[in-house]
């Protein structure tokens, strides 16, 4: 009997538990047990599951329980053509996704965007939230809680960062609501997405503010950070970096290359992005934004639950005559909670730093953050393109048929 | 020169166009070469992007301009105990992430809950929605629309279910912005997520009301459906499945296993998950039900940049105390607008088919929709594990150092 | 000594309570000893308050503890031309405020609608809604619940219409979350605002569901209905009247009388009122609505509080080229939950009963609603005028000089 | 013929216009013109429209085109025992209002607050604002705009301080999307409610804006201020005052007074204004915080249409077991935006004035603003007494019979 075979024996016979494997064996031998184990509880084959690429235990900080990967078709569009304030120039953009269509959708906006001699891109807003929510007596004791925050930020400043070798303390702005009083810290977490970051330093934090004020810490985040949930707070402040990206078509461009014209393609965005993302109570005034994101997110080991922040993005298109009497299009997209990082998380897995590779953003950049604000520029462009083609295609009346035709 | 080193040239040289690939050679060949046009043109190396584990032509439905794959870590949670419409009995849940620590937590909450006898869950509403936008001359053509719509449902029904073997049109609803007319049409789409039939239906539906009333189609999403973006008419009403699951946890193992109270768990869900969320202005009402539905859509094939609707959940905990003095923990996740399938989309691929495998849910159910339903249910089982156990760190302090001892 | 004064020091004294003083005296000696009392313990002098027009007893229905009456300045403006579903021809609109150059902006806006013909209104949806909240012992009891309220519906309508003369239930709508149900009922209460009528007969049809299920009602208002509250559910699905009113501004008149163009009419609405308030996570898109219903309200006798909902506005201003290059402006207000009444609550108040017979919309109308169908539709083209003269008045910049010629 | 006769004749025959009577008469006879045109146009009588209790002139600056007055049963309430920051002591709170039990409710409130000694209160921040938006060419220029900005605060202080006496300029925070720029400028504006103060001294800095970036204003009010609309960044960030008042209820008291206890209230509460206003997908988690707040602007003169940023409170109440085993109540209510003033605007109208005679606020404050603090802190203790009413009311099922035995 192999030693995998064993391990998943004795995970029947309840001899160990199934999180217990990498105790007793590498970790692509417990992968491999725990494989077994669940292939003969379940009467499955998990052969492709097994089929991984790398090192298990390069995965080790990325997850428990492992038996294998997902295998995600990952695929390439551009250049994408960009002039922000730190991507520059011509970058291929990995995304992977199981959407048919999303690519083809994609690549055709930033041809586009290519021929109309690239799009611009800013990063506007960058900090890392993490909103813990304290216990206090009454309101009395709520403003007298408030203001020793007000009057120690320095002291918080020491705390917070006396955690991080890299993390900056940027604000902390405090809430309250009746007797819960919350405070949210943002951080310069430079080109790691920084949560953990944050969280830690915040931790530190909130020893000092328990130490100091009648405040009693209930929970490390009371939900105003406002992590992977769809709230008004990351919409309207930011959370990670708040990114715009525009560009000028000329008419000819939209008539020959989208098939439509600037005005049709203004309406159906004021129609569509505007007015129906009014009517229908949403934080999302774009189109398909987090398929873009979500793409680009999975390609290059973001967190892709945060995909939920980044569909925060308002999507404008204005039609504008020129002087000669025709007609260009404007767009723009405007994200305004983007949370990305070229360090830690998924990053260092193997096909995911490839991807972070082919964008020349993989690990720190210099100056610090500089990466991590080129990723998120690109990923705006991206985002642009794929706006720019739904639509060009919506305006056009393509949808349905380009599902048909490429999505089955 | 070997095929895909000649193939990579000729896109270098212009002659070819990048997603001209598949054109010209096998699946596979295609996306070699595309992969060393892009090592070459970048300067990397895609070595574990190419190393995947299928046929790339399986992928031909999900990807454009492919090069290989992303690999994301799996691991397998559970048992899910659960007693649902649907599901019942024990499932292994696998998850895909790069989140260190999410699956021990989630497995954690699993543990308990098992403990527990189980969770219920239901699915309280279906139904999968695209909601076309017409332009009509203002506001008198739009009352005249929408009194055609409302007294023509059948001859909508027949339109739209033409197109479609297994679909079912539920319902139509119409909402006017002065000159703007939104129909929300909503499906039983069965096994399938849906969002391509809806979409086909809807369009010949949209035909019918162009050919009857003065209203011209302006985009066949008018994002009233809402698809991909934070909005309040998913929470509201719904969008794929509306699933709830509850579990009672005895006192004593709250105590055992989560190193806390029950009244220590409901406070900080008030105070977090209730309070704060209201504060953010979010419409998600919960601590990280997205991380367990991102890791589970990843691992089973559904759209990843749907998490965003996901996140639309609410989750209740309550202290109850029993005739014996003790306390026992009330706990719910209520996810507005969970959008699964176990047929097309992602769940073919190799990895994803092998993971709906392991939960017996691969295709389609009988009754038809029975394994989308199932699957809804147990992904809620997941994320209400996963708010238990994070919820129960929080409350005892212990998320900072989760992460600091997992997460890395 | 006088009864009131003889009164008052009874109060004084501890031997009366001061809403005990209607039961020892006529309502208006009751509301003057009540003022007295007032004006001793507080220094004061009540005169003007004292001062109102009308018996202390017609406001019986209205108020308690009485002393006199606001006296809020009241206009007119006009004629408002409209073309609706129920109000037809010119009418005077009575509004009431304490904003100066309110009414002047509201009566430029009507003019230039009057000039360009008269403004289209429709009421497009009419539901009162309440929403009891139950207690059920998880998400097993709550599907049970769910589905015999589904069919039941027969049920519940003979029990809530067993209450009312003229309400009909249109249509109760289940949501659940976690071991809460909550049932939206929707009823056509006619010419009356309709909230009374809605909970009495929701009472009726909650004794119901509790006798025939195993729900327990916890609060008979469980907030989806929801009540003076700024929620999403009122603006995507109603509450009261939705109502439309649209205009199409030929341009000179635009240019003629509000010396602004329709191009940058349009520009300003669509910078302020759908991108302005997308990004500040707004369910009202539109300039000042609240305004002009608030001071409607007030003048008519409607639910002053309800001016929530009514800010549930969307304002689209499109600029539409005709064929001979000019240019005219398309303008329209879709308030989403306008709620009010012609008959009950204050509209018997003299004041109020006076300024709807201005209206020519006093009691009930032929056929049964159509008076306060009329109102909603009068009120959306005065606040259709109110969007058109501030957009054009901040267009030109005009706002702050206007404010300082007329605002003090 | 009397000189109202003759003018309102003249209206008649178009010789003059409606709102040029005070051109030819005083303002009492203006208004009685214009109300015998009225009428007769109407075939109407505005006798007690026509029988206001103060001179015209003296609502010159609040109204246009008036007529009369509209009267509105004012009653008080009290006396409000509180303990702020800047109210403190009993204050008797006279409330104007058409609801039937609604001053019944508050007063029933009032006595149990007053019964456990009264409440607590505190106003937590405070803000008037105003947000310009600003065109640029594109995401380039919106950053350099931005950066500007920030450099220039101080010299975008004296700009806008140079218009205003009292005023003091806070904060201006920029936001992007596209080519779209906003500011909003914060102010102290004191006693005043502020917002034409503070639309005068943002026009000033506009100006400044426009002369030293590329930035052009589109329009001075952009919705991210945000006046009279139910915007998310009021509920989060605040406007005008935030303030929060709580009491804790002993548990007799819940039983004796309220007829419930402290476990059925929280309850209660917990289900409707928060899980039920999750569900809504509502930025007010409360009963009826804006009944109490529109009958208290109504009655002393604020800004009735600012009743709907009032609505974005929070209310919670949690049962809090004593050492005895006995349960109490905490209830608090926090007013994220509340904007009220005790000088200009409405507040010297003469019954509006008195109003505030009764409560010692008319007028400035010594210290500047305290009145205005007060104000707010006493509002906002009213508005916790109607929600602890109602909340016990609803929790003893009383909901529908009061209105019935008071509401008619």
């Amino acid at each position: 009997m192999t030693a995998p075979e064993e391990l998943a024996e004795r995970v029947r016979d309840g001899d160990l538990r199934i999180h217990e494997l990498e105790d007793h064996a590498d970790h692509d031998t417990a992968a491999e047990a725990r494989r077994l184990f669940v292939e003969r509880e379940t009467g499955t084959d998990l052969e492709a599951i097994g089929d991984y690429a790398f090192p298990a235990e390069r995965a080790d900080p990325n997850i428990e329980n492992m038996i294998g990967a997902a295998q995600v078709p990952m695929g390439v569009v551009g250049p994408v053509t960009v002039s922000g304030g730190a991507a520059d120039g011509d970058h291929y953009l990995p995304l992977a996704t199981t959407e048919g269509a999303l690519l083809a959708s994609v690549n055709r906006g930033l041809g586009v965007i290519r021929d109309a001699g690239g799009a611009d891109a800013r990063v506007t807003k960058n900090g890392m939230t993490r909103a813990p929510v304290f216990r206090v007596a009454g309101v009395a004791e709520a403003a007298e809680t408030v203001e020793w925050v007000e009057n120690n930020v320095e002291a918080l400043r020491t705390a917070a960062e006396s955690t991080t070798s890299h993390g900056e303390l940027l604000d902390v702005e405090p809430y309250v609501v009746g007797d819960s009083v919350f405070l949210r810290f943002a951080y310069d977490t430079k080109d790691a997405m920084g949560m953990n970051m944050a969280t830690i330093a915040t931790g530190e934090a909130c020893d000092l503010v328990e130490a100091e004020t009648p405040a009693s810490l209930v929970a490390l985040s009371g939900n105003l950070c406002s992590d992977k949930k769809p709230a008004a707070i990351n919409a309207v402040e930011g959370r990670g970096r708040s990114v715009t990206a525009d560009v000028l078509l000329p008419g000819e461009l939209v008539e020959d290359r989208l098939h439509t014209t600037a005005d049709a393609i203004a309406e159906a965005n004021t129609r569509k992005n505007l007015i129906g993302s009014a009517k229908a109570g949403s934080l999302g005034f774009n189109a398909h934004a987090a398929n873009v994101v979500g793409a680009a997110f999975l390609a290059t080991g973001q967190d892709e639950a945060q995909v939920v922040e980044a569909a925060n993005t308002i999507t404008t298109m204005d039609a504008r005559e020129r002087d000669d009497g025709t007609t260009d299009l404007y767009a723009s997209v405007s994200l305004a909670s983007l949370e990305v990082g070229t360090v830690g998380g998924g990053t260092k897995l193997p096909t995911q730093a490839e991807a972070l590779d082919v964008l020349g953003l993989r690990g720190g950049g210099d100056p610090p953050g500089s990466n991590a604000d080129a990723l998120a520029e690109i990923i705006a462009v991206g985002a642009l393109a794929g706006e720019l083609s739904l639509l060009g295609a919506l305006s056009s009346r393509h949808l349905a048929s380009a599902h048909e035709d490429l999505g089955r």
